[in-house]
């Protein structure tokens, strides 16, 4: 890099919407169109005309959505996932030239039409099957679905590895992680630490969290978020999935991988490197971020988000995480040293355990107690080996489940006595 | 950049002193060696045996030691600034292969002997002349001397462009900003934020600051520094100095330069993009890290500084600097508005000033009101064109040097009244 000033050279600020650099026009799918993260990524793309071109764009049931977003990008094809919304996004597209389809089998041939750039936004297991489609393509594949790393992270390196494909991940944490090591040498690396909120609970003693209720877990601080994640957020649990895919994405060991609580979510993740210099990438809480570096990757794009302005904020606070109170993060730790199947085994029990204290039948540190007991027998149950292919992935998460489901009145009896 | 997993490629963390990657052993001049940067440098060296080749070192009047570091170092030549010290050096050298010179020349001619890499290292206006020679000669320029680019900008620049050579700024704010540019795009670039401690003053009213004494302004509450860059810290005038810096180093119009008080001095700076994304370094307050990035650069290498603990920090603050206590800031800023001699004049006027408040002639307010005065006449008294040669900006700096002696009196006079 020549640092030396020219001024000829230094162009001025780009305007908003405008990519730097002399990117080509990028051939583009969006799957989950009609998700946050999908919408997101499409208004970016309506922002800066020329940028891409839309292949494919999916959802999963809102046909007339999808209809829309494909008449307004001028996509290519349209899928629905749900069969029975097939008619209605065909008579909405009717006399345009895009082509319509339908169903599960229809969501993954979209991911396979030839892109460069693919978003895999479709949440949980649903999106597994079309992240790997679109992984064995060789492309730049945005990943906002955590399963793909969380339950099926061997399985799922091994099909990008055999595409050939860039994985750029979308999650404010790994993107800025990426952000911190991009130019920089990656053995020089000593530590990776991820940022958590500490979610609603931060300073609730063990007794009152043994109390909580879910309309309390479901006030996060700094984010909107589904129910699911924002449980996941309260428990730590989130955090702890996100080490187990900052394993899988970033060329570190286990041991070098670490949490601060920070509440106020402006600093997103801090890369140690080896001269004592600490690079972090910081920003408003704002998902249009890290789609923005996804979307524009190697180069960056404009984005409509608030600056941060920290003079304003005027401070940033630290802590570490508070194992006692906040097991899962133990827990999600263990797993990721286990390795094997305990990930997938991990997300699965979480599932049924934050469904469990959705629905009132364990509290709010019966979500640890039920995953620890499911991870505790998994091994003699399920077995402790990697699920090698997609679906032996299924499979043991659908085992994982059942496991789950069985221990639960465990759990519940051990909460009552 | 893949980001996949791939154990087999997952290096352990380097040890301390090791260089990453597959750098070549580089030959090494230290321009300046027995003062703080020079000796941290070597300190580097010596840690990692093989990393480099020492061409030649200098010193200004310590010739025990640098003839103690030649040795140690295996240097092809030793060169001191005061010829008086000759007599010294050689005899501590005596018997030995390494080269012995003397006088302000020999140091000029040692910045010329054929190397990679050198570290220009030497204070003030003397280490002017060697960093010329050093970077016409097209290498990694490391560089400590504020000089270079505050008096000599314009000047400099081209010796540097001339001589294919690359700018490696030492100076915990412009290295952090280098680091957080590094493999990114630079037109994406919307802000370039430095940090400022605040100095020891940051609270104090403007009465308060009227009556600061030398003894109270030398308090630096993060850095042990020289008397002359303690009170430039005090007076927010060593921000406004490297204001301009970054000016000169970096790609960016004068409008993208700004200044965040941050009392801790753990994050050194903050450069904002276009996505809303803020890439930021931090590290304890530590010169053998950006030492040791611009030694192994492109590469990195180990220092054994204090990690950053952020969890034991606990909070991190920020506020605007105050521009009514702490004129000298937007002294600077101007000064870098208006170019041509501007800045040269600056520097020339806040030596004079930080001297005369040192020996009590005029107090701590004085510093920029005599500074505004000195730029206010030099337009008519020395004109406003940049100095084209190392010669023009030398002329310059002494005639801003005589005309801020010659207003002093005005200055103490209007403090009187």
């Amino acid at each position: 890099m020549r640092l030396t000033r020219n001024g000829a050279s230094a162009r001025p600020q780009a305007e908003l919407g405008a990519v730097t650099g002399q990117s080509t026009r990028k051939r583009v799918s969006v799957l989950g169109a009609t998700g946050s993260i999908g919408e997101n990524t499409l208004d970016l793309i309506a922002r800066n005309p020329g940028c891409a071109e839309i292949v494919a764009l999916t959802a999963n049931t809102n046909a007339a959505r999808l209809a829309e977003l494909a008449l307004q990008h001028d996509a290519e094809m349209a899928v629905i996932g749900d069969p029975d919304q097939y008619q209605t996004l065909k008579d909405a597209l009717a006399g345009t030239k895009i082509a319509v389809a339908a169903g599960e089998g229809a969501v993954v041939e979209a991911a396979r039409a030839p892109t460069d750039w693919v978003m895999a936004a479709i949440v949980g297991a649903a999106g597994l099957r079309p992240a790997f489609a679109a992984a064995e393509q060789g492309l730049a594949l945005a990943l906002a679905n955590k399963e793909c790393l969380v339950s099926a992270g061997e399985a799922f390196l091994r099909a990008v590895e055999a595409g050939g494909s860039t994985l750029l991940p979308v999650d404010s944490e790994h993107s800025a992680a990426q952000q911190a090591m991009q130019g920089h040498p990656q053995d020089a690396i000593e530590r990776i630490l991820l940022t958590a909120s500490g979610g609603p609970f931060r300073e609730w003693t063990l007794e009152q969290l043994r109390q909580a209720r879910p309309e309390q877990a479901l006030k996060h601080p700094n984010w909107e978020m589904g129910q699911k994640i924002t449980i996941d957020s309260a428990t730590l649990m989130n955090k702890g999935l996100e080490l187990i895919e900052a394993y899988y994405l970033f060329p570190v060991e286990k041991a070098q991988l670490g949490v601060v609580v920070h509440p106020q979510s402006i600093v997103h993740c801090l890369v140690e490197y080896c001269d004592g210099s600490v690079l972090a990438q910081m920003g408003a809480p704002d998902m249009r971020t890290p789609i923005a570096f996804a979307l524009a990757w190697p180069e960056r794009m404009c984005a409509p988000t608030e600056r941060l302005d920290l003079a304003r904020i005027g401070q940033l606070t630290f802590e570490a995480p508070d194992a006692t109170r906040f097991p899962a993060l133990r827990l999600a730790h263990e797993a990721m040293e286990a390795g094997g199947s305990a990930p997938t085994v991990l997300n699965a029990a979480n599932e049924i355990a934050v469904a469990a204290f959705l629905n009132k039948r364990i509290g709010f540190m019966g979500i640890p107690a039920l995953i620890a007991r499911t991870l505790d027998r998994a091994a003699g149950e399920i077995g402790t080996a990697a699920p090698e292919t997609l679906d032996e992935v299924l499979a043991t998460d659908q085992q994982a489940r059942q496991l789950a489901q069985d221990l639960l009145p465990e759990v519940m009896r051990a909460e009552a006595g």
